[in-house]
Parts: C-alpha cells; sequence; structure tokens
C-alpha cells in the first residue's frame, strides 16, 4: 500500500517523457536543428481561427467556464459533421469535446476500463495510449500488426491470441502513428465483427482523418456504432496541437460516464480554444486542410522516396526499420538516435510505439518542407541512401 | 468485470453534474436570472491577459504544444513567486502547470491513490474532489469539520476517527470552498503534524489564496514541505476559469510521476493559456486582484448581513444551512432549491459538498454586485430574513 513518501505503483510502469532522454541534447544543440521527433505541424492556424481573432468585445465571457460537456454551438456543430462524414445519425448527446484526443480517449478508457481490465493496443500505437490506460489502471496489452495490417484473417488471428477473460476493448490507429499506414476497410470489418462476437468495446483513434492521401477515410464508428468511440482532434487537423480541443463520438447512454472521466481530470475544454475550433469547421479550416494536406503529401512522398520506403498513405510520420545500423560494434537503438542528434536531427524512438526496439519516426510536418527535406538527407547519409 | 455494454462500475458512485437538475430550469427561465449556483467570477480577466492580447506575429508557435510540465517561463514565474510567498525554496521542478486546480489536483491524486486506498477529505470540500478520487478507482472518505475547524484538538480528532489502514492522504481546503472559512495556521499545524504522525500525504487545495479578506494567507506547504502538494489557480484568482490553467507545487522527486499522469488526461496545458497567465503575474494581475478583492468583501460581507449569517473571511461563497425551511409539508432540499429556481435564484445543493443534506451554496461573485444583491435579496424573502 502506498504510504508517503511512496507513491501509487501503478505508475511506475509507465515510461517519463518519451523524447526526455534527447531533450537534453536538443536544448544544447549547436547549429540547425531538425526537430522532426515531435508529432505535430510547423504551420499556424487558419487566420480567423487564431487567438487574436477572439475578442472580449465579440464573445463576452469568453474567459470564464463553458459548459464540461463542450460549448453548445461548436457541440452541435460536431455533431453535423461527424454525421455527414460518416453516415451515422449524431446529435450532441453522443459526443464529448475534451482536452485534445488525449482527454477525449482518457474519458473514454476511463470510463471502461476497471483496474486491471485489459485493453488490446494494435501496434504500433500512438505513444500515449499505453500510459493513458495504465493511469486508469488497466492493463495495456501491445498486439503487433505491423505486416500484416492489411490481411483482415491476420488480424483477427493476432489480436484473437492476446485476448485474455480481462479483456474489455480493442484500440486502433488509422490513419496510422508511427506508420503512415491505413487500415484497409476490410480489416476494419474483420476486428469489429471479432470484437462484436466477444463483447469486447472498440476505441477508433482517428485524429488524421483529414490527412490520408489517397482515396476517402474508412470511419470505423459506421460499422457497430453503439460498440465504438471515436476519437478525433482539431489539433491535427488544423495545427491548434496547443490549443487542447478534441473530441470523442459514442453511444448516447455511455456518453454520462464518460463526461465524469472528463469532469474530475481537466473539468472542461478551454472556451477561447472551442471558439477557435468553431470558427475552424467551415471554409477557412477547409481551404487551410486542402493546401496542408497537399504539402504534407508531396513532403512525405519526397520523403519516403529519399530513403527508399514506401510513400505514406496519411497521417504525417515515416516509421523505419534501422536494424542493420544498429549491429555496427554492438550499440544499439540509443546509440543510433544520439548519431542522428549529433547532426542536428532528431527521431522518435521505436519502443514508444509498442514492441519496436529497432524502428525510428520521423514526423516530416513538424519543421517546413525545406527544413525537413536537410534533415532527411542528414538521415538518409547515415542509412548510406 | 466490464463487458460491453457495461463500463467501469468504479464511475456508478460518482454523481453526473452537479447542477444537471437545475440545469434544464435555468435554461428555460423566464425573467431575470441569479446564477448565483457557479462558482466563478462576473468579471472579464484584466486586458493584456486576453486571449485577444497574445497575436501569432509576437508569439510565433503560440498554437503548437508546449512543453507538457509547463511553459518554461511560466514555470520560472510560479516558482518565484510561491517561493516569495510561502517562503518554501522553490524551483520549476516542484511545479506542474496543469488543466485548472482540478488538473492539478488530478496529477496528485492520480500519482498518489492506487485502486482503493483511502483519501481523507475535510468538508465541506470542493465538489470535485471526491469524484477525482473516485476517476482513479480510489476512496474518498468525507470528514465533517463544520463548527469545529477553528479547534485543532477536534480538528485532529475527527481524521483520526476516519483513519484506517488504507489511508493515504487528507485533502484540505482553505479559504474554503463552499464556506468562506479559513483553516486557522494552528489547526494546519495540527493537522500535518497528525499526517506526519501516520506517514500520510497533505494536499492543500488553495486556489483562494488571494481571496482572503482579512491577514494573510496561512500557506501549508511550508509545514512540511516534503509532504505537502498545494493546488493553486489562475482560474480564480485571474477571472480565467476557462482559459484552465492552474498549477500543484510539490517535493521534486514525487514530480515525475504527477506529470506522468498529467500528460496521459490532458497532455499539457494550453500554450495560449499559459502566456494569458504569465502576463497575469505582474502588476496587471496585482492591480486586477487588488480590486476584485475589495469588490469581493463588500459584496460578500454585504450578502452575509442581509442574510443574518457570519461575514465571510475568504474564497466567494456563502454556505447556509436551511433545515427550518425544508419541514414545511415535509418536502426537502431540491424543493427548496425549486422554490428558488422558481423565482431566478440559482444555488448549489449542500450534498455536493460532503455530507450536508440540508445546505445550499451561494456564489456572491458569479454576477455584477448589483444583480447578486438582488438575488440574494430573494433568498432573504424565502428565509423570512
Amino acid at each position: 500500500m502506498p504510504r508517503h513518501p511512496a507513491l501509487s505503483p501503478t505508475l511506475s510502469a509507465i515510461s517519463g517523457s518519451v523524447y526526455s532522454k534527447l531533450a537534453q541534447q536538443l536544448a544544447t544543440h549547436q547549429g540547425t536543428v531538425y526537430p522532426l521527433h515531435v508529432g505535430d505541424t510547423w504551420m499556424e492556424p487558419p487566420a480567423g481561427c487564431r487567438m487574436e481573432d477572439f475578442r472580449v468585445a465579440d464573445h463576452p465571457g469568453m474567459h470564464r467556464y463553458t459548459a464540461p460537456q463542450g460549448h453548445p454551438a461548436l457541440l452541435a456543430a460536431v455533431a453535423v459533421r461527424v454525421a455527414e462524414r460518416s453516415g451515422v445519425p449524431t446529435t450532441p448527446d453522443n459526443v464529448l469535446i475534451a482536452a485534445g484526443a488525449t482527454g477525449a480517449l482518457g474519458a473514454a478508457l476511463g470510463a471502461l476500463a476497471a483496474p486491471g481490465d485489459e485493453v488490446l493496443l494494435l501496434s504500433p500505437y500512438w505513444p500515449l495510449i499505453s500510459g493513458i490506460v495504465r493511469s486508469f489502471h488497466g492493463t495495456p496489452v501491445p498486439v503487433p500488426v505491423l505486416g500484416c495490417e492489411t490481411d483482415p484473417a491476420a488480424a483477427v488471428d493476432a489480436v484473437e491470441r492476446r485476448r485474455s477473460g480481462r479483456t474489455v476493448a480493442l484500440y486502433l490507429n488509422t490513419p496510422n502513428n508511427p506508420t503512415g499506414r491505413v487500415i484497409p476497410r476490410a480489416v476494419l470489418q474483420a476486428l469489429v465483427a471479432w470484437a462484436a462476437k466477444h463483447d469486447l468495446w472498440v476505441i477508433a483513434d482517428e485524429v488524421y482523418e483529414d490527412y490520408q492521401f489517397a482515396g476517402a477515410h474508412s470511419y470505423t464508428r459506421p460499422l457497430d456504432p453503439e460498440r465504438t468511440f471515436a476519437a478525433h482532434s482539431f489539433s491535427k487537423a488544423y495545427g491548434m496541437a496547443g490549443n487542447r480541443c478534441g473530441y470523442v463520438v459514442g453511444p448516447a447512454a455511455t456518453m454520462g460516464e464518460l463526461r465524469k472521466v472528463a469532469t474530475h481530470t481537466f473539468y472542461s475544454t478551454p472556451t477561447a480554444s472551442q471558439l477557435a475550433a468553431l470558427a475552424a469547421l467551415g471554409e477557412i479550416g477547409d481551404t487551410w486542410v486542402a493546401a496542408a494536406r497537399e504539402q504534407y503529401r508531396d513532403t512525405g512522398a519526397w520523403a519516403a522516396a529519399r530513403l527508399g520506403v514506401a510513400t505514406p498513405q496519411g497521417s504525417t510520420f515515416l516509421f523505419l526499420d534501422v536494424a542493420p545500423w544498429l549491429t555496427n560494434g554492438g550499440d544499439g537503438l540509443d546509440a543510433f538516435l544520439g548519431r542522428c542528434a549529433d547532426r542536428g536531427l532528431f527521431l522518435a524512438p521505436g519502443p514508444s510505439f509498442g514492441p519496436f526496439p529497432t524502428h525510428v519516426r520521423l514526423c516530416y510536418t513538424a519543421a517546413p518542407p525545406e527544413r525537413v527535406r536537410e534533415g532527411v538527407a542528414v538521415l538518409a547519409e547515415l542509412l548510406g541512401r
């Protein structure tokens, strides 16, 4: 039992900052830096959706609390957008506006997982999801599907082999951070049918829905709306990660429980951030996204070609296996990342995304395209490509 | 074990929105409304600390992520302020910037309570603290001290009678929401000494530190800095509740664990909110607080006199026992609150603050002074005062 000066033992299984090992080197590096370890965009959000655009004279009380579930106008606009895009009838009762997708997924996981419950995580996965499960005292169970994510039977076999009597949910992320791949509709269908067979919840992290580079995004929720929580984010779509505004959509009957977790972990999403999100849900935002998508696609395709890997299908990342470069002299991934950092290039380590000890993730939107190309050239040279 | 369509059983013990019963009536009321149920201020934050004051041209990247622990400049300024005010040496390593005091207390509770651990709550307490403990699967244990909060021996006796082998921490709130009373230094000393004797953590919620109406605020952390987490908020001090920015100060060796919980529940505090908080930590903010404190004190004293209760010592609330008005015809607190609401006056129910079935809370800063006076007059009339 915890006693001063001890804390909860649960948290010891969560690693600290994913990038803390490199932070010191980043802070002190002399010369040009290529900070491609962060999952963010270098672009400022659209004019009209910036904090300077929201004045007290126009929005009296905009620094006060709004309803914990979300600003009523944003809830309504999100419900309309989700219904239009997914085809699933959706009302504000299906929606919780949250402190980014982190807050959205935290609310969902906090509501559905009791201590010791297991959550299957298709991996590689978004780095925070494992710690979110642990923060609420659940047990994350990585399910590696790298290489078989396009094969419905193989994907179902992978999750079935990790299912136990304590399994309560399956988490998936498409378009994927870190792989840049998209889960095909046939695989989503097979996984959701499998979840239904075993009475499991499905948690679909679709924050990169706007950044699919060919074809339309396949939404998970329409396959079984009463079983699925879908997380989305204004951060990724509109370059507002620092605003901390996202949302989760799910069965109306459950949303009261999600709201309880949200109310007791961040209370409400910042009011000004919600005004900015609302402004983005229109032509201003659509125009910005279309331009960003084209630029991201071009930069991603160029980077993939330069590095000799497959062209990304979506999201803003490349995930590379650098195993052949780790054996030289017997050193490991940390040493490889250190060699990159010595030249100003910062990448994220594979183990942050699941059991991938020899991979690195590169974000090709974290800096302007020209800077990204220079950083990619540094990596290509290190890889002899 | 939870299974679709069931959710975690832990949350069922948390009531939903504290004010949900009255929300419908508030939304549809015809005529003047006195919304004195909310804990907020009617005032706009100081000019210079509003969202419109932060421009991308001056703050490039201000919509992107900042460090999860907090914006470096704000961390540094908070550390200086805390050290000056409390007298305890404090560095950024002692500080976590969080999504309001809710996020700050969530990070502390999430870090120190394992499932089933008990947290003693001096009551009446801030309504969300009970649900925060439950959200992380701990057990809140209310310790009523109303009426004996100025007597060190009685306060220690009250907590000792509720201590068990699962107790890990003691939570207290001073100046108090909802009572408007201040815990005297002698009581704080006795409680902290008792906590030390039993190896318990102390969590001091001091978000109303700036709103003590006579004398200086007594800080808890100096009494035992290695045992104490202190929560503070820009929301209450500067009228920025909607910005969701607060902080928690504690032992440096533990803050990494608090950061883990924060990272996995809201990731980081909004960047623009942190810029606004930093701007408030100077003369602009000090001037605003001094004027607000004077106005709050005058309105609170007037309201207390009109209602025939003791003048508030701090915070922004009055807590009244309306038991004599509940027996009329055998109806209870809900009916009383309904009679208030029929006349446009909205108050918060006592049970939100602990085992107080016959109390109501009134916030005398939630509307401009003239409006508050009209609302208080409605209540006085209902009470025959």
